[in-house]
């Protein structure tokens, strides 16, 4: 069997099982305990008698497969590296701290396109008060970038298994913005670096939602995660951890003014099934959803709720409460 | 200018200055303090009422570029891509504690592969008591496997910069197998999976020394760092890093009795030269030279001395005194 009979999914819930051979008994020599294993966000472990719980993720992009130069320029792609690291931090309620970078790359690479990758990593670091303290360089016939990031989260982590039936659905801002960008930039609008569209900028300069994360757990949500293979599948991710099943209502789900206006027709599906989003998607029972709401910046918006239906199904009405027919899907790292 | 105009080790140092931009006044909202920066075998940082110190380090292998499936079986692959990373940990005094995985892979490769891979990791992580807590898997036109590997250490970190003219110089254990093993493989000797011989298995199962690295901390050495790309150069490194010249006295460099027979003649380029040893090197003065070569098991030996030369320049004398003419080079990961 391969890779691609099995998907993303499939595979990753193989690996799981394999890994858990060192299993829940396991005692490291550093007395750590593991708070969070492997399937969500972020790993959280904690030490006996440490002031933190440190949260552990990592991404990769590869030249081509997740990103393009014609879409993305270095300085940008730095920038979305580390962004999608953030938000899985974010996700968790926490802050992130350190970060090592690992870049494969072809030995003609221009040193210049390195500086700007670097620059972007920098711009965002700074802005979240991250530190790059490591890495590796090799050669590679093409170009990928893993961030590895260490985060740190002085309340309870959040999770993915902690959704139930009755409690709603909310995001922590608009989505479908960075598709919007990414489709307009595939169609050559706005591709120019002047003036560039707000959906564009959503799309190069995503805005990981660490702050919301924080505010969230402070209101006692325990249930969430980060939005980056689109509303739809990633909240149908959420409702399998927690063995659970949802409801989208489509017309509370928030979108910029700018994607549907650039996008009159389909903007819904772009808002459903984009990805990239990097806002925070979290569960809640009705008191503590109103706190939440009450704290999050404007933007923020109820848009569903669980119920103990299918364990990972999430159906989507329309206002009239008409089933909203699939139009995409989520994003597989292994379909062709 | 190209990355291959300026090699792996003048892209490293433009890094390092990039990346000081986040620098030394640096304070993380975590509050951690950075205990060594980027440029050491693995960074490291301090939490101010944390019990250990953390360590933190990455490694990635590139198919066709760090390894091939025609020399290293995936089982092997796996045990291999942490165990630079272990290393990495022990050269600081450290054990490692918590290990992410990221995977790119093409679509077809098959599952079985990387479950053997897995195996491989899972084997080596309960040698040294450490936990597969997350990861990434993307899809990639070729494979490479990034590790990124979080230690802890409870007593002061070794580091590169601590060379003092008048130290001793020396290694944990015989250098030069893996190179070997690999050139035994690539001639098509002993390539049969029965009857693998002692060098092939150093380069497929190298054991990285983490029990010596806590030693050296014990006995008081300060200065330290592992041999990945082979001793000649990685000792350059470490005088770099420190400031001093070294010289080594090749008829004191320890090889296994396997390689000196099955290389009569060259065993001495692939003990200087080799790489992926993944002993450590160390330098102190003589008294507490003296307290860890009592330490450590048999096969660690003195092998030279730091000098006040020129910063970064290692000579190699023979028996008699004469200088040895350099017969390799180390490990360039952007050279062709």
């Amino acid at each position: 069997m391969r890779v691609s009979d099995l998907g993303e999914f499939g595979l990753i819930e193989l690996v799981q099982q394999w890994t858990q051979t060192t299993g829940p008994d396991f005692v490291s020599p550093a007395a750590y305990r593991l708070a969070v294993p492997n399937g969500d966000d972020a790993a959280a472990i904690t030490f006996p008698s440490g002031p933190v719980t440190e949260l552990y993720t990592t991404d990769t992009m590869v030249d081509g497969v997740h990103f393009t130069s014609a879409t993305t320029p270095w300085r940008d792609l730095g920038w979305k590296a580390i962004a999608s690291n953030i938000s899985d931090v974010a996700a968790m309620g926490g802050d992130p701290a350190a970060v090592l970078i690992t870049l494969g790359m072809p030995p003609d690479t221009l040193v210049s396109d390195i500086r700007d990758l670097y620059l972007g990593m920098i711009d965002i670091c700074g802005e979240f008060g991250a530190q790059i303290i490591g890495g590796d360089m090799v050669r590679s016939p093409l170009a990928f970038i893993t961030v590895a990031l260490t985060g740190v989260a002085t309340g309870p982590p959040m999770v993915r298994t902690a959704a139930e039936p009755g409690h709603l659905v909310a995001v922590t801002g608009p989505v479908g913005g960075s598709a919007g960008g990414l489709r307009q930039l595939l169609d050559g609008c706005g591709a120019s670096n002047s003036g560039e569209s707000t959906l564009i900028l959503q799309h190069r300069r995503p805005y990981p939602h660490a702050a919301a994360g924080k505010m969230l757990v402070a209101a006692g949500v325990s249930s969430a995660m980060d939005v980056s293979d689109g509303l739809a599948d990633d909240l149908a991710k959420l409702c399998s951890a927690s063995g659970v099943a949802a409801t989208i209502f489509s017309h509370q789900v928030p979108a910029l003014p700018a994607l549907k206006t650039a996008f009159p027709n389909n903007w819904l599906d772009l808002a459903l099934y984009g990805g990239e989003d990097y806002v925070l998607l979290f569960t809640a029972p009705g008191d503590i959803m109103d706190a939440a709401l009450l704290a999050l910046p404007e933007g923020a918006a109820v848009v569903g709720e669980i119920t103990d239906g299918d364990r990972g199904v999430v159906t989507i009405l329309d206002e009239s409460g008409t089933p909203v027919p699939p139009a995409g899907a989520g994003w597989d790292h292994f379909a062709d």
